[in-house]
């Protein structure tokens, strides 16, 4: 996790939906919750992505590095931790280490990159209002 | 299940993310199930849902009633039958049973009233030429 | 919603991953809600249904019923309000409302019978234990 | 995709809750149907996961890598392409393609290494009999 930036941090308890038969957290939750962390760290910076896309603009998953630690299980506290990699001119690529909340134990690591598409569905550059805020989350600035 | 009228019949296997905890298939994954029964049945009749959307309708839930009767589990091969209970100018009512299709068990029932809305999301008729297909599917014909 | 027993509260924001299509709230999300209204209000007691889980008790879903009233949106916040409807020897009912929390507009409204079973699937009697900590929670004592 | 060994095929079509607002199937849908992908693979081969399970064995998901290429919309018809990587004493890695059936373009590209694990969690050998069938799948025999 890196220290020269921000990250933001949600927390919510395991839902028992989310659980499988193996009594564990399906591994395809891990994708949900880390789109929930990036919510919440555009929601902490006073905007949401539903602006995004009522200003005509889509960020479609692109790349995807996940590393899963350890099993998450029903009612648990869970945190997850977001952050901004890295920002081009088409990309984003989102950082986030979703953690036990109790016990600290690192649960899911993953990064995803988001590709920037306009109502078309082509990819475009990030507009520059936007780029002009999130270059310094990414501790470029 | 009715014998006057037009039953779909689609098939698939439960999936592991469908299960939860306690071994068997989450109580709203049957939901999702009786769409895909719902989408099946308009696709028997060359039709797709994407259709009606297309032409700028959409149909929300509205009322629902539903008995779980027995526990569906990974693996199984699941059938589900679909049909249309009643429509009116406004809202059209759909009717399902689940079953276990090697033993035959029925797993769910339900009925799902859909009401139509218009793009800006406002209850509006169903087009006409859409209600002279859907009514003698109701057995009304 | 009842005013003569307790009601348990729990908020959380709309996650993207639980949007459909038509841009709003799919209908099968309602019951995850519900359910984790479910496992709040157990919390607020200082349980959890993983400790009923433990004990060798599972609560499988019987009869259903609900009302959709409105759609709900992308990052709207939302609250679960969860009571007690019912107790019986061998199930309970729990009702929800479920509104979004700054119009405080209801979007929908549920009950959900709850079957108590043992760990060999069987509908068996809710511990006593447990039956004189719920019954008062449904407002009969 | 790998022309040394076996690669199953199995095909649906996109339900209606696996899309989310903007109009194209949500990306964490992609793990549920790599997953059935590799149910339907065992499946092909007279196995299920869930005798596995029954066997006192569990695959928990491990390194993720995964690429997006194209969004999948409503009811198309979808085929996972499902084969094995590589198995290890202690892990078996799957990899697999999602293409779109009518145009044969590719969405998702992905390989999930899965760990073995024994009933109390622990990391543990792929039991012999399975072994014997999983290697010459691998295309190592």
């Amino acid at each position: 996790m890196p220290n020269d930036r921000l990250v933001n941090e949600t927390s919510f308890h395991v839902r028992y939906a989310e659980t499988d038969s193996m009594g564990v957290v399906h591994h395809a939750v891990y994708l949900v919750w880390f789109e929930e962390g990036r919510s919440a760290y555009i929601r902490e910076h006073g905007w949401s992505y539903a602006d995004i896309e009522r200003a005509g603009y889509f960020l479609a998953a692109g790349d995807l590095n996940a590393k899963y630690r350890r099993a998450a299980r029903y009612d648990q506290r869970i945190t997850v931790k977001t952050w901004i990699e890295d920002v081009r001119s088409r990309t984003m690529t989102f950082g986030c280490e979703i953690i036990e909340a109790k016990t600290e134990a690192v649960l899911f690591e993953a990064s995803l990159k988001l590709i920037c598409l306009n109502a078309s569905g082509e990819i475009t550059r990030i507009p520059n209002a936007w780029m002009a805020w999130l270059s310094p989350q990414a501790g470029e600035a």
